[in-house]
């Protein structure tokens, strides 16, 4: 049998998962940035109608996948495993957001690079036929990210100008064995990169790293370069950290110019929105992707792809006891499919 | 194409993936305990040479790896993918653990099932030939979880009869497309339960309900009986979990009677070690498996079992807002190959 494994971290889809169809569910200060239009719902509740925000977040994720499913006319028994993850300690917006649906989960954990691993095993999952519908999902909320990760958000702590603000929302994509739209052709797993980046508050620069050695494992893996791409989209970098990779892959001899953009950059507007240097979390690349991106690229403005999650591998234990940042990245390139 | 999806969870491995080899590392305890002869290393510093408890965890799964491809007679750029996780905030056990190593890993967050959900996704990966060598690989610590689950250890908190006593350990299983080994034959993907649950100190008895679904769904999918089986191991059920799952089966008309057992009893020995309902924890599952389960199935006195890993997908912050505690279970059904 022929290998779908190429060069040292990558993988061909032999049999192509198209993507169907996507959901994208956002907060406040999302629908007052330049993707507004894009989203299938927002809401101006923090809350999302629960107790607590930590439950709001688990309540992001049940209404991105109840809209999933609507748009796909699937019932909840038609859909065969849902890979996902947040950032909650122990994953609690994932897990309870699934309890008592009778949906199969596999649990991940790969911070703000969730989007993109959940997009590459539920894609591996669908091509080996081991499952014939599979969702890759994730979520981030703001106010629940504040107050797990650095202060009360009653604190009213300053922010640094390379602080990034986490997303509220949740993205849902369902990839398919078969059926119509974008189409996952290619792969490429992360290593854990870490250059002794310290700060807490410039997880770009923590993450660009990562970024840069993904993009080059897939360029080099498959034989592609930066021109057969319309874009590479990087999860969160956010603006600093954009320019930290920008930098690193010139010394490299990596072109990427023209072609980087960042989801964190994409999802707000930091003319009006003081964001500082971007969005970032588990929702900013899932929203992104699961509504501007895919969006595009049903409609063939955008021909090909290469999708960069990007995460910042800390904990709040791991900064108090003085560790680096460690960086990871997974990539999987999506093409239109028209 | 013939698909591989069987029923509503599971799915069949027509390439019968080989687990070459194993390796399990386990603190002083269990050093103490039924298992301690199998054991590949054991150390009585709580901190393996570490600073921190956390960082003791990451050493923990360091050592496991380092000693899997010792054993393998492997270099780290020859092993294509790490599935791993743990139940530290952030999973930064697994993270730091292979932080500039080169090898590509894909994070997972199952809580305690994760031996089993590594070995699912490893071995649908090496099946489909999207990777040719895929490590399984989770750990626990007795220390790192009392604090970040319940008291400070020195606050010297007493224990109820229900609750169980976290293993500090890491066991990581390498699985290949060729090569001589039991072989993962189908596995059979867990759904989130929650019959409403919230003693903390009682995760046996949440986590049952998900065993019995996951166990009755991979029968009926698989046309299988718990007589085909020699074995069905649950992860870190305990006495008490497994006492509830024997009562849920028998209402079901399942019998599992004389084929149920669980890593949780079998690690330690409640006679003299004072461990209470039994052993828990991600590291629990994952040593019996890779040192006693893998060994009796090598050797030929076990024919075939079915690996169930058991997860408690509780936080602090759930546990603190007043919610239960959602359990799932994986399993995998492995044959001696002999």
């Amino acid at each position: 049998m022929a290998t779908n494994k190429r060069g040292r971290q990558s993988f061909v889809l032999p049999n192509k998962p198209v993507i169907t169809h996507w959901a994208s569910i956002a907060g406040k200060k999302e629908s007052e940035g330049p993707l507004a239009e894009h989203f299938d719902m927002t809401s101006q509740d923090t809350y999302f109608g629960q107790k607590t925000w930590e439950q709001g977040e688990k309540r992001l994720q049940q209404l991105a996948l109840e809209t999933l499913m609507k748009k796909a006319k699937l019932h909840r028994y038609e859909v065969d495993v849902v890979f996902s993850g947040d950032l909650l300690n122990q994953c609690i917006g994932s897990s309870f957001s699934l309890r008592n649906t009778g949906i199969p989960h596999l649990g991940l954990y790969g911070a703000c690079s969730t989007m993109a691993e959940s997009l590459l095993l539920a894609s591996m999952t669908v091509d080996g036929s081991y499952a014939g519908r599979a969702v890759a999902m994730t979520s981030s909320h703001f106010a629940s990210s504040e107050r797990q990760y650095r202060f009360p958000l009653g604190y009213g702590g300053q922010r640094t100008p390379t602080s990034q603000w986490t997303v509220t929302g949740s993205g849902a994509a369902l990839v398919c064995s078969q059926g119509k739209g974008p189409q996952i052709e290619s792969c490429t797993i992360g290593a854990v990169q870490d250059l002794g980046i310290k700060d807490a508050n410039d997880m770009g620069a923590a993450m660009a790293p990562a970024a840069l050695d993904t993009i080059r494992a897939h360029m080099e893996d498959l034989n592609m370069a930066p021109e057969d791409f319309d874009l590479i989209v990087t999860g969160d970098l956010g603006q600093h950290g954009k320019e930290v990779l920008l930098e690193l892959s010139r010394r490299e001899g990596l072109n990427l110019g023209g072609k980087l953009t960042d989801c964190g950059n994409l999802v707000f507007d930091n003319t009006t929105q003081d964001v500082h240097a971007g969005g970032s979390g588990c929702g900013c690349s899932a929203i992104t992707l699961c509504s501007l991106l895919l969006g595009k690229l049903e409609k063939g403005t955008l021909q090909r792809i290469l999708f960069c999650g990007t995460g910042a591998l800390l904990s709040p234990t791991s900064t108090q006891q003085g560790l680096p940042i460690p960086g990871v990245c997974h990539a999987v390139s999506i093409i239109s499919g028209r």
